[in-house]
């Protein structure tokens, strides 16, 4: 009796996999030719500057979707790289997702990589590469290698993969699906406001989900109800009109590496305070559901610590969920005179520093800007926004060149919006385990800019593994993250409901 | 009878032209000779580590010399380059006067040259480039643009022109002279003490003129009667085990730029002072003779800030020439991420920082050590002295790699010496004008360790222009020093007496 019913419960199993079950057959089935052609994609080299690069981009992630019965069109604007806006309209769909990815990437330094950065390779977890499209399984612990592996390439040819694997199970998407793969995400997003503002139709949406940044340290997936805003600074100070002998000119000729760490310090300590007054007057205070949400967030504070050899983070004490939620100045590199075996006895002429800060609402990189440029004046420094010449120098003490990019404001969803939770509850269909629901994701994404005139919900919904090396040498994505994405996404085209009522019972 | 007068007059000169007169007219009728050879010198990439490149310099030196009729002898020790000894006796020659210069270089970043910094070139003020090898006069304020032309093949080639102006005008020196050239001074003369140890006599001589740096800021010649010692740090200090994503991770994980521009404030200020407890200790006050010597040195220090740009130099007030006669600290570099285009928004798992120290007399390599050493433990970090491993950095709040140079300690001459009295009148009989007596020069040569058993008196003699761009992009030498230069040794070889009497009326 319970052998005939246990037949009959895997025999019905059998008749009716779930969307699903079929799903992950799908891509079990093709993980080698879902490989191959992300590995397509990430062979194109993406800076956002380079323009005959990021049209290759462009023209195969153009026909990526087409493939699969995408509508594409090209937003153009002179000096930016496309943005390309896919619509595959389902017919008797009420509702419409958006998502939002980018195809270019951060600078690259090949001398910092194990192997090149536009060359991708599959490496098992002690290093070693693997010759991936021989052999048998692809082991999910396994990477891939490249620039944009997980930041941010990995959400096209996930999402992509999951249409295939909708189509091969006979499953229409129950939304109209809209595509926005954005070619300068990395260097500031300088033109999307116009090019949307251009072109207003392009959010027309119910809900956009920015697929972009890593899931949680846990490798549980999370979804972010906001993104911190950012603008950057690149700073450089002035000493001898030229090189000059240390020995000779040594504690008489000003220093510019000194005038720059001592200005460094005036502006942030070591425990990620910013100390320019008056800077954390515009950060709106937390509301009582985010409040709640942050306490809900899982610490991982301390695996983090033993991976990555922190004996004592900054924020005394505050865990890092928490951290994330203030605005941060982050030095992200200095460079003056040369070290190690170049290093030469010489007093620099001057001393460059390059910031990026992270806003929280409601910051603008206006206001950032006036109050830092308040303190360095402050400090007794002349501030110029070109190259001083001659005249300048010789006429102050200090003299220090600003720098500022464009940036952008942080944004915040209503967590409690019921589109939103829609797509949470989907996720968790997917992955069979509870979604971690983030107040706000501490990196930056333009966020703000999709919510338009209707105030579309916009939300975070990133798939990369958080050891990704993102932004750095060896980024890389783990396969299973890959994996998971695919079902992710095959799910939230099938189970959103727009009116947040759940579509269909969930098993899990 | 005046006209009969006047023609006697110029009549005598024509037949009896003074030493110098003679050598004068030989650099002018050779001065292409001089030069070609210069540059053939100056060719030759003399990095002290680069072996093959430094037996190349050293040959041609030798050959230089034995053409000269000086006997030649190299002495060597596994690892280090060759050190030069050259000796030319004179017949009847009661006393021996030692001519150092050393043949090495500091490394070099062509990228940040004008042109290559070891394909010699002649260019005039205006920085257009002269084809020198053609037309007529070479004008005296052209200058010499390459590695070592001033600092310090210079007095190698000097020497060698004022040996053939002698030989051309029939005047042997008055005393045998004694060279010595080094290869290794710009990594810091690691093996000399070794060298000289294991073969003293080559110090044997009646007094050592270091040839080296630059003459006064009013082009004025100077003689050194010290130099300060030197040593070096190599400082790194670490963020997270890999480099991490500035938004998701800034303000929690340790950014390393941060520490380490905390980590260098606290031990020097932006006026100079050097603020690690006890530091200045051991540094003895200057003599009576030192102070009234200092006092008589031209401050050139309205000049220089004119021609430096500098609007408020370090130190709070008080002149150049009294700066450098302190201990001294020289943030000559510092390096981590990236700036400019470059930059990416990352938090660094290192940040590095390169120092030179300039010690006085009675500093000592190993107590500046040690002191730096006690205050950055006391500033909260952990020493290691090697890469630290996972475990180490898991341990400790704030890990430090301090990598010291060897260095070696400052000197200082009597300066009423009559010996080197002597020489300050031979430049004074070439040049016509006063000598000005320096009490140490604020850079660094191992005189110390010249003064051998018998406390031989050690002066620096320089001849380079002060705006050299000595140790840094386009080094180079005015054609005018140069032939300054030959005018000098060859007085020095014709009018130093070891007594200290003059060996002949200047008619000066």
């Amino acid at each position: 009796m319970l052998l005939a019913c246990m037949l009959s419960l895997i025999s019905a199993a059998q008749q009716t996999p779930s969307v699903q079950e079929q799903v992950r057959a799908y891509r079990v089935a093709h993980e080698r030719e879902i490989a191959g052609e992300f590995v397509r994609l990430l062979a194109l080299p993406n800076r956002a500057t380079d323009t005959a690069d990021i049209q290759r981009n462009a023209d195969l992630i153009q026909s990526m979707l087409e493939k699969r019965g995408v509508k594409v069109r090209l937003l153009r604007m002179p000096g930016a790289p496309p943005v390309i806006i896919g619509e595959l309209l389902t017919p008797g769909a009420r509702s419409t997702i958006g998502i939002y990815a980018h195809y270019d990437g951060q600078p690259t330094d090949p001398s910092q990589w194990t192997s090149p950065p536009f060359s991708p390779v599959v490496r098992e977890p002690s290093g070693k590469q693997i010759d991936w499209e021989k052999g048998a399984n692809l082991n999910p612990e396994w990477r891939i290698y490249a620039r944009s592996a997980s930041d941010d390439k990995a959400p096209i040819e996930a999402t992509m993969a999951a249409l295939d694997a909708l189509r091969a199970s006979n499953t229409p998407p129950s939304v109209n699906v809209k595509f926005m793969f954005e070619g300068e995400e990395e260097a500031g997003s300088v033109h999307l406001s116009d090019i949307l503002k251009d072109n207003p139709d392009a959010l027309d949406a119910d809900i956009w989900l920015l697929c972009d940044g890593p899931v949680h340290q846990s490798r549980r997936m999370q979804v972010d109800f906001g993104a911190r805003g950012e603008t950057d600074l690149e700073i450089t100070v002035y000493g001898p009109a030229r090189p000059l002998h240390s020995g000779h000119y040594g504690n008489w000729a000003p220093n510019p590496i000194v005038l720059l760490t001592h200005l460094i310090d005036s502006i942030r300590d070591m425990n990620g305070k910013i100390l320019v007054p008056g800077f954390y007057d515009d950060a709106r205070p937390l509301t009582e559901t985010e409040k709640q949400t942050l306490a809900q967030t899982p610490a991982a504070d301390e695996q983090l610590k033993q991976e990555l050899a922190i004996r004592a983070p900054e924020g005394d004490g505050v865990p890092l969920a928490e951290q994330i939620l203030k605005p941060a100045l982050n030095v992200r590199g200095i460079q003056a005179g040369y070290v190690g075996s170049q290093a030469a006895n010489v007093i620099s002429t001057e001393a460059k520093a390059s910031i990026d800060f992270r806003l929280v609402p409601d910051q603008t990189p206006n206001n950032v800007r006036e109050k830092i440029e308040h303190h360095i004046r402050s400090q007794g420094f002349f501030i110029v926004h070109e190259d001083p010449d001659m005249a300048i120098r010789r006429a102050h003490a200090h003299v220090v060149k600003l720098e500022w990019g464009s940036g952008y404001p942080a944004y915040r969803a209503e967590i409690s919006n019921a589109r939103a939770q829609s797509v949470v509850r989907a996720i968790e269909a997917a992955t069979g385990n509870p979604v971690i629901q983030v107040v706000s994701l501490g990196g930056s994404i333009p966020m703000y800019l999709f919510q338009g005139k209707n105030h579309i919900p916009v939300i975070g919904v990133p798939i990369a593994n958080h050891d990704n090396n993102q932004h750095a040498a060896d980024e890389n994505l783990r396969l299973q993250n890959l994996w998971d994405a695919v079902q992710v996404y095959a799910a939230i085209f099938t189970e959103f409901n727009a009116s947040g009522e759940p579509r269909s019972p969930v098993g899990h």
